[in-house]
């Protein structure tokens, strides 16, 4: 049976942890501890007491996620925040979270994901910091309708934002939120970006500039990684793994 | 005629521009000034070469946005800002600004006119900051299905997350970004909110807490109080308006 | 049985802990829950994994601290900070925490306690923050000699700095650090000062102005207010209470 | 006809623009723009509605200043910033800003002409920032009072303050505000400085450390640069050029 | 013979010391003490080695000066902050110094007394802080030319700026530095200012907004309230006082 | 006679002065200056009144101090700052600060020689800054009963926290002030500490982590640097030196 610690030191240096420098607050890498020991692997996109229960009652005792609980530090054990910590804490399952390193990796990333379920090979970084480059781009060759057709495919809730040429020869990647990427676009001579969301006043940028986003969701874009090291972490330690999912429509 | 510092002068008392503590970079009132003289009023929800164009074309001299220039500040007089400002100065056409005044007015502010919108009459202050509220709240007395379903009457892409109560007995209205809604909410002991849009992160935040929130678009939820106001400064000043729309899906 | 939320109410208006503004990082109040029943208070000065630990096998569910855990912030759970938090939630051990409200209370404050200790009522307030007075002070009609020799029978460690007059007129007293009260004293026209533990630098400042300052420990200095609102605690709530103390020699 | 990304282009490169860490708040380079082609150049110390007036009034489409539009940076475009921005955009005249990359340029910096003009050859930095030195020194070898006298019949208004050697072995140049030169004077063992101004307190510096100090106007000693940069461009792109004089005393 | 404490006492009540906010870095009230008693009094403009070395070859031990050490805190008593000291406390010299309470003051005041040179009775502030105004202002029923051949009678320096009315109803009054002065005259609806120096940018503000500005040098307009000053406390207690006058032409 | 500038540049380079970056406020180097010669050396832990009086009276005229004047700037030469400053003044005795430097010296260095009293011979730095180790670390092969044994034999007041294990086979040293310690002691996996004094809450951070930490006094372990430097330079000048005591028990 593996050890907490020998999974943790596995996916911090698959993922070049210490590389990336995150948002303030953020904190990857292991965030809540367990007895050390490891039987089952869970995946999920954010900490809360729904994904926490789902994961305790499907046995996970080491759960992966994108979104760590930095969004609302744990400040005062007390309240929501007691609940979604004792949870864990009952069900002895570890807490892993892994941020922009999960965004940015070239092959279990979930931006190297969003452009391969295209078939397509991203072959240009894009949003690169000094860490490595959180998003990627690809050649296209077909018509944005087409890209538009393959995305409705794949996920239920795509927002259109149409203002740029019609047949894109390059597609930018930056799942969940797209807001930083805008200007990059830009910078990088790309008129098309797939992402999770924007703030509303990114159209007018959009439209000034003669550019297509297509919003696919935030969630939606983000349960591509940490399945893939989910997946990949089972197979090297020889554990079973799982998806818990949540209801998140943003 | 009227001057444009007449208009200027009665929208910003009308509105209590200085009470309001807004954004920072925000700008309230004139942003960009014309001739003079005013002869006919626009409405939009935001700044961008797209609606100044359409206001121009409509001969607007006077427009009224609930997003001013400060979202990207106009630094540099070059490129796209070049462009847009150019076209506000060849149309001889004044830019008025006016955010959180007019989504807190109790009579033409954006909250006030969504909760008329469903028949509301709000009776207690929402996201209160010291110069006034923001938001507000009203007694509901249908259930959470009814309150789905007359939202999604009026606004095209409603989001609905209904982790609240199923009969809710009160509704805040919170136009735009719902983020600084979210904490204020359970401050305030509602359990259901009308919003624009929020990030990603609120959804485990409401489900945790039992909250039910509804998306109806940032730009949909904020068309009101733009038209409420231009429409009382031409009845008062006996000019004609019009409402410059574009179509922001955000 | 009383329910947590009562004892920390209560605790918290006896204790005015609203009105103080503590040190940064510093979080009075309850720091973490239990399941909402308390069947036995506790109180130590400190957090850390011995006192929690014997407060858990003492059979405290409500541990009242001096310093919560704002000294070394949970960021992370794992590590120590792992052990300490689990031993809590093991043993369905509340936590709260109360500082400079406690130090200043002029009835069960340490200050108020440490001059009662000698026999004096305070009759001034010292160190007068917005929110109330941190330290007393109270007439002295003895030596300093009578004064050093009480403290050395009270307190296993006394270091006396005597550079000021051998028969002072009132003594001020700050339990914990009394860094901050050396400018205060001279402000205050006061030459002798009980305190718990000083920095260097202040015996240059003590000697340069004349002024005596005895030290009786940090933790020493602040063992009685804990005590004090814990058994005051459960007499009103008719509960048992123990002091749980460790070995800090400082 | 050359474009204005051509001159812009040129001058920038030839100025080393980017390699200077300016003042907070200034921007070199373009700042407004025109409808894209250059048929005059100006070249004026300051921005303001006169200089502007006077150079659409001479044809001029390019306005080369040395003190942009940063000093009060047109938030908003109203009162004299919207008559002075509109005076460029009517004239269809670009504005073009290079502040310490044209001070210190070695061969049409301003610093570079002060000593020119007096016959010197610069052989040594002073003020050097990351990006490249602000000013320049030259050996002397005259008289204190043939510094002067050579100063005096090249500017109206010279203020001397001589509290150093009577025979300067070396000549400090720092073109306009001389504040931030007065420290590396004692640093770099330089007894005499040609500047603009000073503020009063250098006085008493300049008479305790012993430093001769000619000040000669500021907004005289920045005249140089501009036309020198805009003989330059002209003579590239063969354009006509014209210096826009204003009264500026100071 | 009066002691020290008693006219520092007096003088910091007179000026109302503790009422303004003064520069930061700034510290008005004693800055060095000297044994205690007073036999001189003197009176500076600025601190330096050459008005101490003045003020001590004269008798003085207790120097008032407008501009204190902090200007250049010394913060190593080494080199000319050594040298300057080691004047002040061989020559048991006390250093007063006193700067924005002495520039407002309605009787003493460098403004008050500005006004005053010119006939003038000031009849409102100018420049409001919290803690007083610092300048003042009065009506002129004179021509500008009237007003320039006045203060060309007084200042051996005016550098005139003549962007505004030819008949100026009403001046206000800055002495020394003007800088903060040119958007306050905007708001008070005055045109026409009497100052010391100004910074270059100022020019084209007052050009492009119709303002006339007299600059009668820092120093030059800062030498009235020290004087006052002066003679109020030697009256007072009966002491001889001089003023101690340097060569500053800023 | 050996001037004032060859010492201070001679103990400058022997520490290594410019590389290390010290606490804010403090500067180290020459903080008051003498007439430019020096006849005999002193060495004291502190600034102060009473050193400084002692020096004088023992015709020191160079008073080496680990902690400058910095602990309490001298803002204003007035009340007890004025007269510590007047004693250096009128004894001719400058005043140099040496702290972190000479705390981290390999050879003559507080936490080098602290070790030498105990025979061993440091091998790893330890509390590495940019600029060097600020203290170091020691092989030991006693029992940690030996290590008390030897300590109290040395030092009056040792206090011993004993929580690690009873056999170290490392000792890491930094004299003064050991809370930045702490943390460093767990990053390099020593478990054993000798210092001077401690800030109440790290008694639990030993405790948790199993850390043994001997308190010697803050005072007392920073007499060796000042020491050895004075009686190197003295031997090098060919000067007689003294230790200036003071009774500092902290």
């Amino acid at each position: 049976m593996p050890s907490l610690d020998e999974l943790v030191a596995y996916a911090n240096q698959r993922t070049r942890l210490d590389a990336y420098q995150d948002a303030p607050g953020a904190r990857n890498g292991l965030q809540v501890a367990n007895n050390g020991a490891v039987t089952k692997i869970g995946a999920a996109v954010d900490s809360g007491l729904v994904p926490f229960q789902r994961a305790v009652a499907a046995g996970v005792d080491f759960l992966i996620v994108h979104h760590g609980m930095y969004w609302d530090m744990p400040q005062l054990l007390t309240g929501p925040v007691y609940t979604r910590v004792k949870t864990l804490f009952d069900g002895n399952c570890a807490l892993y979270s892994n941020h922009l390193p999960l965004d940015g990796h070239p092959e279990i990333g979930n931006n190297a994901l969003l452009a391969k379920q295209l078939g397509l090979t991203p072959d240009r970084p894009f949003m690169e910091t000094e860490g490595g480059a959180v998003g990627c781009s690809a050649p296209w060759s077909g018509s944005r309708d087409d890209l538009k057709t393959q995305l409705e495919a794949q996920y239920d809730r795509v927002v259109p934002i149409t203002c740029g040429s019609t047949t894109p020869s390059r597609i930018a990647f930056c799942s969940g939120s797209g807001n930083s990427a805008m200007k990059e676009l830009v910078k990088a001579g790309i008129d098309t970006l797939v992402t999770g969301e924007l703030r509303e006043e990114w159209f007018n940028f959009a439209q000034e500039r003669g550019l297509n986003v297509f919003l696919c969701g935030h969630y939606a874009t983000e349960v591509h990684a940490v399945q893939a090291l989910a997946a990949e972490l089972a197979a090297k330690f020889d554990l079973p793994w799982e998806f818990i999912r949540t209801e998140n429509p943003l």
